[in-house]
């Protein structure tokens, strides 16, 4: 080195924990968000929400403050032009703090609080509609957010499809071509795999799980999951709320659930899928805590984790061998259940629900399709908010052979719209899909994994996932990552294998 | 007015609307921070203490620094300008503004730093000298403390005794003078009364409540004691915590308290105690949210509301006629307890009791006296550190009549100096002693309160506390809010006139 390049990599190293400070403080006051946000999900008293909105308001003034400040751009510009004495890390954080800056400084500061308004007025707008089956109603403001998210994209780049733009503030890195393939694949091998699962005779085990479960008695056997599958108590909790959720970070990541009586299988599958989003977060490493190499990979990663133990590990037959005993220590009524018949109740497919979140790991992917291809058509222009309704309900009884008779339970069911999240659904269907080209991965240099499960044994499992996923937090591009985890780029075809053997075991097909 | 006035009054309008803005994010970062702290005490998984430290002290970066930015200063001296300008509450706001801004301003940030990271060691090597009972491993960083909080208040007021100044962060408005004084009458009337009781040949029924209480039943009365209060559980909660307190805002007051199974009097006052806060907390004015004028005033206001709660309807004879039948119904065992006999074992003296928090209403405020005479000494440098444990051992004998065997049970016992807090423990006596005085001035007004307790009717009071303390916030300084509120300035005599009369019935004393 000469006295000339000591000196710019003294420059870089100054300018990167400068810039590291920065991120940190930015990292800390979203982490402070999240424990608002868990309280006020789960054990804020109901009055508190005029001052919790304060609070987490000014949190994220001061953040977006922080991130769109000057500095932060001129410490990016000095660290790209020093590229050369970065180390891969190092690289890897300032494209990470770049794309944030990037987009946070694109779009103008009015259009941000438009769009939190219009969302924040939304809210009650759309549960009116809803309960009032009444899409007129929230017809004005789903085509306000329309119109104001196509706006905001336009400012993050004018050239690009706008649906791509969005679709990347939840997936940055996967391009939108890909998934739209993947997504038609899901499309046009499950449609007719649906049909031929209605035309089977098979007598699946539907009612195993019938009866009243005492909640109190749930909560005991979520408990015993969560110990099953071996989450660190010492950095998480379990608790209820209306919409299960999990958050925090690597040394606090929180699981919560709720507890129908009549749905003991939807606590069981619904806490382990919980479980696996904390323990990806668990997993990211100590040391980087705060920064983007201590962070989850967007959403696609994230529902990976969550799918593979939910899918691939609660659904399995080797898992209710396992499981079941321990079920019937809390309810001995299920004592005259078959494991079979546990793994059959556990993977009915429901031919005649017309609800997202109540899907079954089949047809749940044709719900998200639907909603993918009608926010496309919404955000490009070719679809208009007034054929919504009669859109939704036309692709029901083409993909799924129902046909919503109220849009309360078709187009007004779900959340999302109104939080202006377009571009969000598509990743739960990904994150399924990458779930079993990990699970196939891991299988691959593993071995099969079904006698490990079936002993309760998933060090292993997790130890892969660890190595190849958690451990590198937002060190790769999502791209990048799925291919130094499993060898290969991002494919369906491992899914599709999977639910034809899975489907096809089950229901007696061909 | 001039056109030259009207120009003022906007300027100072727009400078006041921007100084409040700042305030109040000031305000709601310390709000968060309170929740984490909250959620860090009773719920946070083990492992999260690293992550919350770092959030925690990010918060309270970017709190210091909008306090300490130079605009906060200029805003301070435009309105200061403009004062005619103001209403009273806007000179209000000004006023504590001003005072935190000098404080926070005037000491260079190195020595907080330092001062942090003292207090941060410290607590450890306290835990271990009070656990190996060995006040030499604790003394260095003792006195190493002291001579930090000497520098702090001179860099604060280096014309004023720093024990003034340290005083001062606790309790802004009061006079040490007045404090000394009272404190001092404390002392002289309780020593003797001390010995009265001593001598009294009364016989208490000190074993009422003996026995096992059952953790679960115990929190169960608990729940029935707030209800009983009127606490607004829509704007709070019950959790245990290893060491009882109260925090949030006006929309979010929750209370913690914890469970012995041979102390049922101790958590039923304890969590009376704990109201008392929470309640003032909620009585805050909610349109005033995260301003000075939604705060609390400072500690003695906050100790008179828990101590009014606990001492004067929760120690009191109709409160146990109100309140032992319901504590019957959740242990049945009491059912040969009579209220006369509650009111006995609830207000005994511990004439051999060496530890603070374990003091009942007479002797903890010579436990008081003693830790502020010697903190004194400390500060004022008439006393060495080495000098401790002895001066401390002889005045426990001298006030108390105790003399403590071990450091453990003597001047190691309370964390307060391990955390550098000089001058707080007075605040908690000051408390009681305006707890009395606003007591006696809400009946001077009401009327005797004994029949409404003993009705479980508690309106009056706590409207009367609304009105003349709650609803204030921090709009007068202490003595003239507790002036508005019962005439007189801060006096020590209706304390002592309780006392006398309360314990001259108790102990049969002429």
């Amino acid at each position: 080195m000469t006295a000339d390049q000591t000196q710019t990599a003294t420059d870089a190293t100054a300018a990167y924990d400068r810039l590291e400070e920065r991120v940190e403080r930015i990292s800390n006051i979203g982490n402070a968000a999240g424990v608002l946000r868990w309280d006020q999900e789960v054990i804020m008293p109901d009055a508190g929400t005029p001052a919790r909105a304060k609070q987490l308001s000014t949190l994220s003034s001061l953040s977006h403050e922080l991130l769109t400040d000057e500095e932060t751009g001129d410490l990016l510009a000095e660290l790209e032009a020093a590229d050369a004495d970065l180390t891969d890390d190092q690289r890897a954080v300032v494209r990470e703090v770049r794309r944030q800056y990037d987009r946070a400084t694109s779009v103008p500061q009015e259009l941000v609080e438009e769009i939190s308004e219009t969302t924040s007025n939304a809210h009650p707008t759309w549960m009116q509609a809803r309960e009032e089956d009444d899409f007129e109603q929230f017809a004005p403001t789903l085509e306000k957010l329309v119109d104001l998210k196509r706006e905001y994209a336009a400012h993050i780049d004018p050239d690009a499809d706008p649906y791509e733009v969005l679709f990347a503030n939840y997936e940055p890195y996967l391009d939108l071509e890909t998934a739209e393939e993947i997504l038609a694949q899901l499309r046009d091998t499950l449609v007719p795999l649906l049909e031929a699962i209605d035309e089977s005779d098979a007598d699946l085990a539907t009612d195993a799980f019938a009866g009243q479960f005492d909640d109190d008695d749930q909560e005991a056997l979520a408990r015993d999951a969560l110990d099953a599958l071996g989450y660190d108590w010492s950095r998480g909790r379990l608790d209820t709320a209306p919409h299960p959720f999990s958050s925090g970070t690597q040394f606090d990541a929180r699981v919560t659930t709720r507890f129908d009586e009549e749905d003991l299988l939807g606590s069981i599958t619904s806490v382990i899928h919980e479980f696996g989003h904390a323990n990806y977060t668990i997993g990211l490493p100590d040391e980087e805590y705060a920064t983007p190499l201590g962070e989850a990979r967007d959403l696609t990663v994230h529902e990976s984790q969550s799918r593979l133990w939910e899918n691939h590990v609660g659904r399995s037959r080797p898992f209710w061998d396992r499981f079941l005993p321990t079920a019937r220590e809390r309810f001995p009524e299920l004592e005259d259940v078959s494991p079979r018949e546990a793994y059959e109740a556990a993977n009915q497919v429901y031919d005649d629900n017309l609800i997202r979140v109540d899907a079954d790991e089949l047809t749940y992917h044709l719900h998200i399709v639907i909603r993918f291809e009608i926010e496309r058509g919404l955000i490009s222009g070719d679809l208009e908010v007034s054929e919504v309704p009669q859109v939704w309900n036309d692709k029901y009884e083409e993909y799924l052979g129902v046909r919503p008779e109220t849009d309360a339970e078709g187009c007004l069911q779900d959340i999302h719209w109104s939080h202006g999240s377009f571009g969000y659904f598509p990743t739960y269907s990904l994150g399924s899909v990458l779930a079993a080209q990990l699970y196939a991965a891991a299988e691959d240099e593993l071995g099969d994994l079904d006698d490990q499960i079936r002993a309760g044994e998933f060090d292993d499992l997790n130890g892969w996932l660890r190595e190849n996923v958690h451990q590198h937090g937002k060190r790769y591009t999502t791209p990048d990552l799925i291919e130094s985890a499993t060898g290969e780029p991002f494919t369906a075809e491992y899914f599709l294998e999977y639910v034809d053997a899975k489907y096809g075991d089950l229901y007696d097909l061909e």
